[in-house]
């Protein structure tokens, strides 16, 4: 069986990586999962943290997501499938917009959300070839994908 | 002067589209700009009012999403620059997920939004080529870089 | 407004084109449409006609085929967006070829047939932005994303 | 020698998989083999077997058709060469437009066929570099154009 | 009726051209003509013509080639369809080469060659969308691709 | 003939531009000649004039050279060549940055420059279709590759 | 070292694959030479002698060109750099066509013949990155541009 | 942890591209770092050393420019992130024009150079995703990109 690429991107609130990890090592798939850097204070402050402090937080904040994009971009092109979850808190613009980045490049898609967002999220519902409501369901869609046969 | 088509998406609550092509016009610059259709209730109903109704909400905005992508991809294609605007009210996905389809084209973005959306929007942000606070600047910005030389 | 071209394929042996052709002049819209060659002995017997006979059916086809499609790619490259029509009759594998070719160029796709061939089209409905039933259906359908906005 | 990766897309009917696979074994060429899902009940069910029911018959196979092209588009991706086999069953448009999908892409295409099909297959022989009409000749194929040189 | 534009390479000792233009506009069909710069001297010198003099006939050559490589790719990727002639005459590895580039970028080719150059010739008619004897076959083919349906 | 777009960039401080552009219109050719912004004052400041001034020098450069890439892009995208002159002062890090932009779109690059230059811009001339030491040299390489055939 | 793949392709009637091969192994570089089918008769008789026999000469030919170019396109994919050798005798346009595709791609090519060949040859070493006369040159240039730094 | 590539290119008479190796050895990292060919004086004779000597210098540094963009043209593509060096010494276009070529692939680009060189790097500085002073930021960025999550 070959090798399949999964980068799961979206909220970091809550443990929707780790039981989609679980549910997928639990079947012995050959996957390998990739994640955006989800510790919150991490990400934001990486820009200024490393190249040095800004007066203004637009800078701030322009160094930090310019230096995340290096291992988000990176890590959609490699994917064979990527996986994006919306939550109910935050306006989540970046999971929005890497889902719009993955889909121009032609990635399978996968977004996984409660049906309360469906209308909100009907144009990136839209461009997916499976809509999810549980981690669960992922992962059963990619045991499909991939079984023998 | 060569033509330029400009692509104005995002919120659909207030007049900058107006007052970006008053700019325009008052400048006598040879622009085209393109919108996606603007009436949210002729925009939400467009699937089921053209092909036919569906029980499931989640079905009603999918065929109307999609109906509605036909019109973005290709505007988005044809554009020389995409404008985008986020408002205040609203999750606005569908303009964060195409902004992130026209980054993955290479097109040159421009952002419009108030400071006080600049931490959410900074992914997007960190993608454009010019962050604008009012249509002003975007007619600015648009007759700058298509000046005489 | 800007002028969008339609490619028109599938299906020879009804009057759906006509159909569509009048919907949108009716509608004054700025479309070009175009079609293969529809004229079935034309297209079966351009490659023998042009360049000389062959004694195997089986040359015969493919001469024919490959001149049919320099029109062809020609086309769906061309287009803005393509509607393909199945009908009862006949296997028409070349217009599910073309709509493979199309969905791989990133074309918008639009699909017309009768819901009894919804199970055997469901792959390709799966990869179209609109299932129309009718003619007059794409002919609303592409009223709706032209329109003014 | 090099690895390459080879699918095998179309009919589900027979035996022809098995018998590519035991003649690429038999000469212990270093190839992969891919094929869809070619369950057919579990094919078509997966969608609401794993994301919920659907009233509908559309949206039931809609949501099986795209969760199917998860794999299906993946593995043209993967493919050095695709080998497509159209039966005298079903309408197997999926079957042709993955084979456009894969032409677009540039994929070499091997067709393999019965002879009475030739005409309604004409198009997808045109874009193909062999067509082959046993599984035995797909094999050969593949010997010969990964001998050592 | 739209345009199309045919870029016609390759031999340039026999009044091929003339007779497809004339053909062409016998049909008064709205295409456009393109060629490489046919006088042969001027092709040779235009490098050291241009650009000043050269002691190594290798770098002559170099020069002059490079220039020409201007005209002849800008050509390529304007054409709807790109003719390719070959004479008996001179080994014409230019012609070949630029038809490889045109196959790799997808463009309809037609080859134009007398039967006796068949053997030779393999590998590009196989990649040719047509294989014609004579200039008015040319005619003929585009003739039948351009009709109104 | 057809109409050919020429992107002119690199140096603003002589007379090149002017020298090329009088060639081509006394040679009346169907040329459309683009150059970036060459008021040297306008380019640093557009950033900061239009979208509000920055306390770091960083920023204020970082504003304007993006707002600059918008022109600087689409006008590579549209040439049909590109000709980059380099002169003997300042560092012009941008003309061979977008010299290797334009190399990787497959962009036709003419360069313009002293004779003195040569070790320092092998790379660029490296990649380029040739190598120009006069605005009128560039001239005749356009009469050439765009005359009659 | 990171593995290279260099496609050897051209004249196939003297030892220039295995003079290489020697050098470069005796380099010990990780380096994987590919190579089309070298043995004259097998290239020219795989069509008819796995697909079956024809009467036509030009089918025949046909059908064996287009099983070599499932090889030829997938080892020019796969190559880090393509050497193109170039013979006296015969026409070789396949060799050219082969290198103009891998012009196309982007591919290094170097290209590997006698001076005597150099005017007929010009267009296609305006397009290579060097020219050799010997084998050995071939392998210093891979030893070289494969050196620790 | 995948593994990334990354290529180290730009100015080569300081030991950066060695602190940067010590680093991300120290963090054992899965990085494996590409380099151009860093001996001044190889990199200038590489072409007349190998492919024999010139009388004219514009032709001797051509040789030896064109052979080493085969290692840089490959490495660019290979690499997943790429990072660039300007120094205060010689004129360094060909790491502007590798920049450029990077950035038109969608490439990653950190650049690295000290602040008094801002304003002639801001094009530049403008297409990366991460501006650093000092090497040990380089090795920073790349930790935090490369984190488990």
């Amino acid at each position: 069986m070959q090798n399949w690429t999964i980068y799961l991107f979206g909220e970091i609130h809550s443990d929707w990586r780790e039981r989609i990890d679980q549910g997928l090592r639990a079947a012995k798939l050959p996957v390998e999962c990739l994640a955006p850097v989800t510790d919150h204070a991490a990400s934001d402050d990486c820009g200024v943290e490393i190249l040095g402090n800004e007066s203004e937080s637009f800078w701030m904040d322009h160094k930090g997501a310019k230096i995340n994009a290096i291992r988000t971009r990176t890590y959609i092109e490699r994917a064979d499938v990527v996986v994006v979850r919306f939550g109910e808190k935050y306006r989540q613009w970046n999971a929005a917009f890497d889902a719009g980045y993955a889909a121009a490049l032609g990635k399978p898609i996968i977004t996984l959300h409660d049906p309360g967002l469906t209308h909100a999220l009907k144009e990136v519902d839209g461009a997916a070839l499976a809509v999810a409501e549980t981690p669960e369901q992922v992962v059963e869609i990619l045991k499909y994908v991939m079984r023998a046969s």
